[in-house]
């Protein structure tokens, strides 16, 4: 069984596949190494996240994940006021939500590196442009998301961070000087932004030296190719 | 526990979650649904992935995927005359290896969809360039594989899959046309084909009708979103 790294959040990690994707990126740069497993949940607050906890991290079961990203907000900053007031969960509660989540994970292993991210940004006229795509004239006029208030989530997500002693990435700050997010989702560019802050993380925490499952083939003996698998593959 | 769904192969498929790549492409069509697990093998022939059979396939252990992808046949083909003789396996072991892998999985599951892939057209001069960009004025002008003989492994990849009543992509003959290979391995294009070909053998097994594994966002009653849990997370 290779080591599994396991992306849990909301619709950035569920797209996270798409051409040029963070998440696709990783399982690239990790193939023969580990796996990545998507475990993203469009729309999903924290709130309602955590009723999948038990069940996409089965404590004792299994071998544990070698690495989770932790990567909402997005949703819970959605405004009271606004079309997206079901999603919305307190700053607060978003708080003890991810608590939930870490100390979940942490019980089921404590070596598991746990990664916290940010939402991104909001861009409001990239977020009309959205609704007006959905739903036309229909679209409301009233924002249900703002740069300010998701940077609350954001800043929380980061203090949270530093007081569990987990390492964070705060995208919504690395990004508002680039053109990383179009409204909500990410853009190739902030795709890439994502995959870098993760991969170097990863890489501190030494994933890079992961050895690859299998020989690679310039280690193969054309000859006596049972050679190479011995160690590994015995059983044959 | 998601269905899984595994591509078994090469560098073709190695390289499969790069950019625009068919594998990512995969995953996130089916994100929510089922994994796509990459177990692709740079430079391995079918003689050596026979090796990993049993430990990637273990008979009798988890759950068998719904479907396996087997996509080999682009270093089988490799000139015995050529600098990836090591790679070169004959015709018919080639067929008896292909053979073997079919039989391994359908010992674990007879209903496991497993799907053929041919080697991808060999384009020479794709190839000098690519040897050229790793080895400057050393590259050898000989080539180590001819569009011609990798031919007659996609058409022996093809007529067995007739044989043992499996669906089959013949790469080889609808790339040929295209700029879907460059040298060897795909282009954007030819990873939309091959793509576009998994996913129409998989629509036509009934995979787009795989269920959510939790319910859509739009199906949570944010004042009881416990109800829509219910049924799948009751242990929670």
């Amino acid at each position: 069984m290779r080591p599994q790294i396991v992306l849990f959040g909301d619709s950035i990690t569920q797209q996270s596949f798409r051409s040029g994707g963070w998440g696709a990126s990783l399982a690239d740069i990790y193939s023969r190494k580990a796996d990545v497993v998507l475990r993203g949940y469009g729309g999903y607050n924290t709130r309602w996240a955590l009723f999948l906890l038990h069940h996409l991290f089965p404590l004792g079961s299994a071998t544990p994940p070698i690495a989770v990203t932790i990567f909402f907000g997005a949703n819970d900053a959605a405004l009271l006021e606004g079309t997206g007031k079901k999603q919305h969960v307190p700053l607060e509660e978003y708080s003890d939500n991810l608590t939930k989540m870490v100390q979940h994970i942490k019980n089921w292993s404590s070596s598991t590196l746990i990664v916290l991210i940010t939402p991104p940004p909001i861009d409001l006229q990239g977020r009309r442009e959205y609704a007006r795509s959905l739903y036309g004239d229909k679209a409301s006029e009233l924002p249900d998301r703002t740069n300010e208030v998701t940077g609350t989530y954001a800043e929380q997500c980061v203090s949270l961070a530093k007081e569990l002693g987990l390492p964070s990435i705060n995208l919504w700050s690395k990004m508002q000087e680039t053109e990383g997010c179009d409204g909500l989702h990410l853009t190739p560019e902030g795709n890439a932004i994502v995959f870098q802050e993760v991969h170097k993380i990863f890489d501190e925490a030494g994933f890079s030296d992961l050895p690859f499952d299998f020989p690679p083939h310039s280690e193969i003996d054309g000859e006596n190719p049972e050679k190479a698998f011995l160690q590994q593959c015995a059983a044959v």
